[in-house]
């Protein structure tokens, strides 16, 4: 019930403003006795790291997780995992023009409203260092998913940048990394790159759409009816700053579909059941079918722009505002390692959640 | 952390199967001294209704709801109230056929390969009968919001059947009761009639697109950063049957926006602020701004179809299977009252939260 | 967080008021696969049933259990079972009197300042009728733990009434059931016969402390720091109506003992630890040791007594109040069954928690 | 259901070890705009600070506590506050001898027994020093209540050690601060000082008694039925370190009165219902009256002690134990911190959870 906590038995709170001390993630109901460490995490939260290329922000932000609590010798206790991420870079001064006026489509409207007090640095707890935390403990996530399911693999790609989608004809998983988009497609790269630097130079912002799968994900994760799989992966999905849209397999485009076309047909094989198509994405009254889960969520194009947008102060005067500082043209390049963190946790948390109440039972077929 | 509710102060569990002795849903949280009878709740029930119109099922359930507790003298006591309905039509023998084999796109499988046992009967949990307990539910929380938020309002319609989109300059919400698709377009409910009329004889289904709008929300609505108003409405809107992608206001059409063009513009007014757009959709951070709460989820056609479907048995067999019974060929036209109460819920239960964390505290403008 | 239910993943929720249409348990979270039918679950309904000797309250309630969902032929499916239990003996006119005055030492007083609306009839929610939902849900636990764990005993006791003791060295668990106070001393039962008689006469009431203790719990159940075992046992027993003190193994008695007395020394034997003592009533650090669980809570003398008490009006106007009616001179004898559920329900709640977590592992000795 | 959180709406969560880089509360949930400093919160820190009297552990730690986030400019933001103390004196070789061999009567045997991993240093999770982060949150959770309910106070008082009961008719709340026991008797701490002497030369420990009690709660506190402020309480009291037995008001010693005796009768006074006795220790049907709500709980001699004890160590060998270091003779002296914080956490949790559901209404009387 705790509203800045998700997960059932693998629970995550997440905690700490932009520009404050710090910001982390508390992680309770992990289990004990996997190896989990710092340098680990870290390679997560590099993923994520601001100024990897000239399409991300410049901010100066080290990232550096450390581990307070929760293992001993480099293994998990199953007594709850700190992990704490100092903010080194907090350059307020970029963010004292916004104290002010509130930006159009930015949350300092709203928290403000709610609470009658806000911490405008950075945009306090509403900003998108928020998700470093959700990447650090999407890490131990990882963690123990490779020891309960080793061949269980989660990645997360850009589809969409604008109006530009890639062609899943040319979708190549190895190019990924490749690219400062993290597309499977090549070609796409090299146009949005073209795109991104006009915007970027124009002071303005994108939008983009984002998918994450899931291969190797036993049958049988989700509880339904409001535990289901599904349900928790679009709360999960849409918590993330931004987003706006969440889908799994055909998503939005399943309405246009027909009972026949929509259906994915079973086949067997000799270890189990077998699909056609994966319509569905992996998931059937909020339970997995051992297909790979997919989901899909859209990013909005980021509020803090050069182009100024009319807006009101706080005594409600008009203003025009300006958002100077060092911002993401396309802030959905970053949300994929955040987007891959959620569908760790989530999938993890059901695995435990599917163990404590069914054990090793379930049905068999063939 | 109930898997079967759903809710942080105003709780919901739902029970009950489709063709067992009845279902239901337990309401935790509701506030005191509300008039709450069961003719009010059944008003609601009626809607969702099965054999209004050719269009949906003619299996003859009268869904009638009782209130088992919770309630004295026409009024809530602040105890949980138990709604209760009772299974009138429950002709196994039209299920007997699929209790082997699994339909292609539906639940049967999973339950299966989770818990060992399912109870095929109409689907049992997995049906779309689940979803009864959550209009009575739904009524509740209307109940309360009425009293609480005389100028709340939600509303429910199709924008979307199959390929076929409502055009927007059309709308006429006078005109969603006037037909059986509950679609504010009077052009696009002709047809759509013809459309579906077709399918059905041909024994097929398909999908459709529900849009849900809730006006007179208050601002401040919504608990970042994991209890936040977008993230809860979309895990209650995936977790009904059938739905695969939940949209908040430009929901994935927002990637192919500009910041410039995507954020909503404020002016001050009279009584507070207000926008000269709403691609936002009513949230910002997951706080409501006091525009039009507006969330949209995709249905997808059911895969109870007369046409044949290539599957498999429980013992791993192929097998070709065809849904006999009576089943709707589009499922979206009954969601509409399905998504109008999950938005009911979702907002009291936001109204109560917010009451109880920050009491009648917030921020002023002008 | 819901109000009206406990557990982690073993949920219970009861519902319903003591003269209302019914009462009940939604019960989520109940692994699938387990034999539970209705005639199991009244086997512990009837244990607690009213009328049962002439030393409990002559009211005529049959509290017939029916599960409405949930099992599909004889099995728990793994979706929330339903058990309702319908309210037949509502003498209203019993409690027409105490509507307008409050009872002093009942709810009565509080539930109106609460919530400014209570249903008098029979206390309404907090009615001790509310425990038969725990006696039945209790029943669903036992069955489970049947299967899970074949070797595990819950049995409870009364160990004193009023002031009189029992005396441990005439324990003897085969007189639990042969006499009508439900205690392992057959002395004292014929002591507390005569007490008894006299207090019922008089029109006058008295407390009792039950002793409920568990054998066969396996090492390592209980989750710190606030999933404790003992923690979630005191908050369930406390929960049960008239219920003032808790306490495991040495209790309060603790206080007076040194570190030398209170340790348990450790020996080790074939299969695992033993130990030479129980002060800490099985658990340590807030998890089982392997050894008993012992819980004991002391029950409050009803308020409901014939002798004419000093109260106020709801318009504040000076009262005297006698309250008519059936009562049990000894609530204590019926809490028994309470409390050995309870203790049922938090053990395999426990049980799933621990499976979820930690699954197989833990560290073995010797 | 996270298992190292407590608390519905005000929602704390600790963590860390005693021997780890630092401990903490991650405290969700907290109302907005309370002034809130960390020189306010070691206030109280140091209220539990070892070494305080010759009484007390003499190990040396500052307890320093640093708030790392949800406050700006002093001030509460409503998001989550970050509580982190960080452990300075470590001294890991004191516990060497213990990690092989298990303590009786500690936690070392079932931590072992379900994580199969524990941190030995300090007793790792299970330590005492955890109750640090419970009194840092306490002091978050007086803040608030300073604010919402100024005339609320919290005492804390040691009412027994061992066999030793304080008279109440030397009761002298002015006497708690001016002697080390925090006791009002004063002839009591005088006795218990020489008593304690003997004990700590003998290198034993002893147990105590401690009760928490508090003034100006209003009426109608408390959520029946498993949400009910005394269940809540004894969940809360119950799960300190050490402590057996909770009691509310007469506790345990209820079960020797009648009814006659038991039931607090109800005069009115000009400002409301006043009663001639508080039997009830200010709770009825779990919700509270408006009297002095009181808690007593027994909190066990420490294990810790110089005496030898027969034990086994991990590999299952007999083995004699001596726990040198630097314990506390008498851990209750410094558990009546830690109860008045659990203390001032539910009630502030309570009226939250009632302002959300019942929001200004309730019953009037008069």
């Amino acid at each position: 019930m705790s509203i800045n906590s998700f997960g059932h038995l693998f629970r995550v709170t997440t905690w700490g403003e932009s520009h404050g001390i710090a910001l982390g993630a508390t992680v309770d109901g992990c289990p004990p006795g996997v190896p989990i460490d710092a340098a680990n995490l870290q390679h997560w939260l590099d993923r994520r790291k601001p100024g990897q290329s000239k399409y991300t922000t410049q901010r100066r932000e080290a990232d550096i997780v450390e581990i307070l609590s929760g293992t001993y010798k480099g293994r998990s206790t199953g007594t709850p995992i700190q992990l704490m991420i100092r903010n080194t870079d907090q350059r307020s001064k970029d963010y004292s023009a916004i104290a002010g006026a509130f930006r159009p489509g930015h949350a300092d409207i709203t928290y403000w409203q709610k609470y009658g007090i806000r911490d405008p640095r950075g945009g306090g707890r509403s900003s998108a260092r928020e998700t470093a935390a959700r990447v650090a403990a999407g890490g131990v996530a990882r963690a123990v998913l490779a020891q309960l399911r080793p061949d269980l693999r989660i990645i997360g790609y850009m589809v969409q940048m604008g109006a530009h989608r890639i062609d899943r004809a040319r979708f190549d998983a190895g190019e990924i990394e490749r690219n400062p988009f993290r597309t499977p497609d090549a070609d796409a790269a090299a146009e949005w790159a073209a795109y991104l630097d006009g915007l970027r130079k124009s002071g303005d912002s994108v939008g983009a759409v984002i998918e994450v799968t899931a291969s190797g994900v036993p049958a049988g994760l989700g509880a339904p009816i409001y535990g289901k799989l599904d349900a928790d992966l679009a709360a999960a999905m849409m918590s993330i700053n931004a987003v706006k849209g969440v889908e799994i397999g055909e998503g939005m485009a399943t309405a246009a579909l027909t009972g026949t076309e929509n259906a994915d047909e079973i086949d067997m094989r000799r270890d189990g059941p077998t699909y056609r198509s994966n319509h569905a994405g992996g998931i059937l009254g909020g339970i997995s079918t051992s297909q790979d889960v997919v989901v899909r969520f859209a990013v909005k194009p980021t509020s803090s722009i050069l182009i100024p947008r009319q807006t009101i102060t706080r005594s409600g005067t008009p203003a025009e505002i300006v958002t100077k500082g060092r911002h993401d043209p396309c802030v959905g390049i970053r949300a994929v390692p955040v987007g891959e963190a959620m569908m760790a946790c989530v999938l993890l948390d059901h695995l435990l959640l599917h163990r404590g109440q069914i054990g090793a039972a379930g049905g068999r077929i063939g």
